[in-house]
């Protein structure tokens, strides 16, 4: 059973390609209880060159990981910036990166690791608009904008801190994966790579597990699948095998969350359409034997762990190692409980959703014992947003997490947007010339959208004036 | 100054007049981080009489008092309940009455009641409610209900929980309180003494400080003044002196709000419209100095002291001794910091607002520093509410909470009541025959909202069958 599906990894570190300054804001530890009064700073990034100071705030609600690598993979908002005068701000999330309320200790116990709460990171985000206001003279609105996990920050955002926020961007925003049926998020990653090429590529994909199995079964097959999947480290034992897989797994349903049409470096460097390249040379291998099929895998996976040419050897525990992932594994453990399973009619070996045991691995890695899985339907509500208002939900349906997604209207101002041939938040990714038009559609319509929230809040707060200046500036720059 | 002014009291104990179950529910002693998995015992009262399992469930959000209390004061439940086949259910707050969750020890220091905070207590009723929801076969429609800080609990429940609650009827809930000029709640007490009988009176009064301070600088003065008062322990120093006008200065504004044109026990055993009758009664008496009025003025005050006549001596810090008023302290100096001052042009004596001397009084008592006094503003949103929905406000003008209450509409569904000769969310209580028309239409007016929100929540589940059962029911019923 995977214990977890990371919503976003970083694994590779880009040049940055943005600019912006990058400054800290010192937010409480616990915002719900008086038991303490401790403190810690929480890094944020800032580009203020477009901005009148009465302009919006575009604000993004950082997921899990560093958030420069968010500020580089969210381009968008830099590029919508100067039409709008807006302020771009990127805000860190709590125990990732350098905002880490303990240094390194933050992960030890949980006394330290237990304040790592979605509504912890949105209380630091409400105070850091708070603070953000203070730039301006009067206040102004402000957008929050965020993808996959930061996404449903986003929307969360809007939904408990209407004040705060005018509306939400939320892109590929799997809300509702908590009451998701658990064999969807795999079904979707089956028809990624269905439609990628031909049907053949998900056959032999399924085929694949048992030849893993039987080949890692005796010593000598250990030793020659290291050797043919070139791994740092050779197998050794039955775990280092489920690792493998795991592994294996894993990039499978990363290169189709970033099946982007154009090169990207987001989780990994990669050629456009990855799982097309992957599929065309997998199913172009002359294939007649387990070995010949794992022998395949090994080479087509190239795409994924050595597009550069610069990987020397492949080490299958590397997830495990990165500081992001070590709080996600802990949000998962606790607040993030997203029912995922494999069955038959998926390309992925059989793999049952067991909470039991879920919880108990759980327990056992961070001796916290989660009573209340139900915790985050009832905080934020589950499948009843029908209250909520402004928020844009978007999804690309080629994207696995676009199971766990909004995807149709909940009413007049909660709206969704597809993006048939999208993967994972393509459209908060910086324009491009290989964008499809359903890209650029989306986009159009997140611009549509910030704009009316924008014209709403002045219209409420009687700024007739500054309204119309808005709405002119607007038609005429778009 | 005044450190702050308790939103409800119970001095005296009724006997109980209403039918319930008493039950207990667990819940976490803290909501929004891992560091433990301690819980508690939540009270609640519930009556099952008029509920058809079907039905919607009355949910008051327990305030600041042992909760029976509560349920004795809001017979507005208990009389419309029938028509809509309704559990009745009142949980208590955390903190208050038995639900404490270190028992005797829930008051000693931060890290105990620390955890007394609106948004733990929010997410307890959530909790409960879930439970609740379990008792009938599908998810029923829940209306919260809530008087004074009761009521802004109701309100942000629905703002922040609006897929636990359809709506809320809020009565006397001053949310705005935090950002009221301070002036404005002795500005309305002084009114409601204007308005009794004379002008007057509340000259009397303004007059009866200076008063009492020349008399109380002496010893003589203060052994004279303690007997006309009838005082259980004579005033000695000057702290006692500061005691006393604190407490007559808080029975002054307690009469103002319970203030019901019938009698009742709310606060004290009192006789219709108290206000009229002390004010009839000062105003009738024969003062010629300081002395015969502040003898008039103790006789008046028997009215609210000693209507049983059964009262042997006053007790000036009574107030302060009782366990819900510690919880209240506790909150008023944590989040619940409104800001109060009396000042020329109200009858009461010139009390400037002074922050810094409340908040080293609260650190004093409870060593916890309130760095963050925005707190309830940035966590509830304060005036800006529009995104709100489904929730009723209502407001006696002679209410001295109105001050900070909700005065106007404030969208289609965020809407405002006003009861222009009303007390304390009298339109809470039972109905009574002296009730005037004016509560009796504010009552009416939550009945068709209450109407509103069940047929809504039935819309969107489809159920058009069971809709139009109830919206015949509800007719033919009312």
């Amino acid at each position: 059973m995977k214990l977890s599906v990371t919503l976003v990894l970083f694994l590779c570190h880009n040049i940055w390609s943005y600019d912006y300054e990058t400054k800290y804001f010192e937010v409480l530890l616990d915002h719900f209880s008086f038991t303490n009064n401790a403190t810690f700073k929480l890094k944020y990034l800032i580009n203020d060159t477009f901005w009148t100071n009465d302009g919006p705030i575009f604000f993004y609600t950082g997921n899990e990981g560093t958030v420069e690598n968010f500020a580089e993979n969210t381009g968008f908002m830099f590029d919508i910036a100067p039409s709008f005068n807006a302020l771009v701000v990127f805000a860190e999330h709590r125990y990732y990166g350098e905002s880490l309320p303990f240094g390194n200790d933050s992960f030890v116990s949980p006394s330290h690791i237990g304040y790592l709460t979605s509504s912890q990171a949105l209380a630091d985000f409400v105070d850091l608009i708070n603070y953000l206001q203070t730039m301006s003279l009067e206040k102004v609105p402000v957008i929050a904008f965020g993808g996959s996990y930061g996404g449903m920050l986003a929307s969360w955002l809007r939904m408990k801190y209407p004040a705060s926020v005018v509306g939400a961007i939320a892109a590929s925003a799997p809300i509702w994966q908590f009451e998701t049926p658990c064999e969807d998020f795999y079904k979707v990653v089956t028809r990624v790579y269905q439609e990628a090429v031909a049907k053949d590529c998900p056959l032999l994909i399924t085929k694949s597990w048992t030849a893993l199995r039987n080949i890692s079964e005796s010593p000598e097959g250990k030793a020659w699948l290291s050797d043919a999947w070139q791994l740092c480290s050779p197998l050794e034992t039955s775990a280092d095998v489920e690792t493998l897989i795991g592994w294996y797994s894993e990039i499978l349903v990363n290169m189709a969350m970033v099946n982007y049409p154009y090169s990207t470096s987001f989780l990994a460097p990669l050629p456009p359409f990855p799982v097309k390249t992957f599929c065309s040379q997998l199913t172009q291998a002359n294939i007649v034997d387990d070995k010949s099929l794992v022998m395949a895998l090994g080479d087509a996976l190239q795409i994924y762990t050595n597009f550069t040419e610069t990987t020397t050897c492949n080490k299958i525990n590397q997830t495990a190692e990165a500081l992001g992932e070590e709080g996600w594994y802990f949000q998962a453990c606790t607040e993030m409980i997203m029912p995922m399973c494999s069955i038959d009619g998926d390309m992925f070996e059989n793999d049952p959703w067991d909470y039991g045991k879920y919880a108990s691995q759980c327990f056992e890695k961070w001796g916290v014992n989660q009573t209340h899985p139900e915790l985050p339907v009832l905080e934020y509500g589950g499948k009843e947003i029908k209250a909520a208002s402004n928020i844009v939900f978007s999804n690309g349906l080629l994207d696995p997490w676009s199971s766990g997604g909004v995807l149709k209207n909940v009413s007049e101002s909660v709206v969704s947007v597809i993006i048939p041939d999208g993967a994972h938040h393509i459209d908060l990714r910086g324009g491009n010339k290989d964008d499809p038009e359903t890209v650029i559609e989306a986009r159009q319509f997140h611009v549509d959208n910030i704009k009316k929230w924008i014209m709403e809040f002045y219209f409420h707060s009687g700024k007739g004036a500054f309204f119309e200046k808005i709405k002119y500036q607007h038609v005429a720059r778009n």
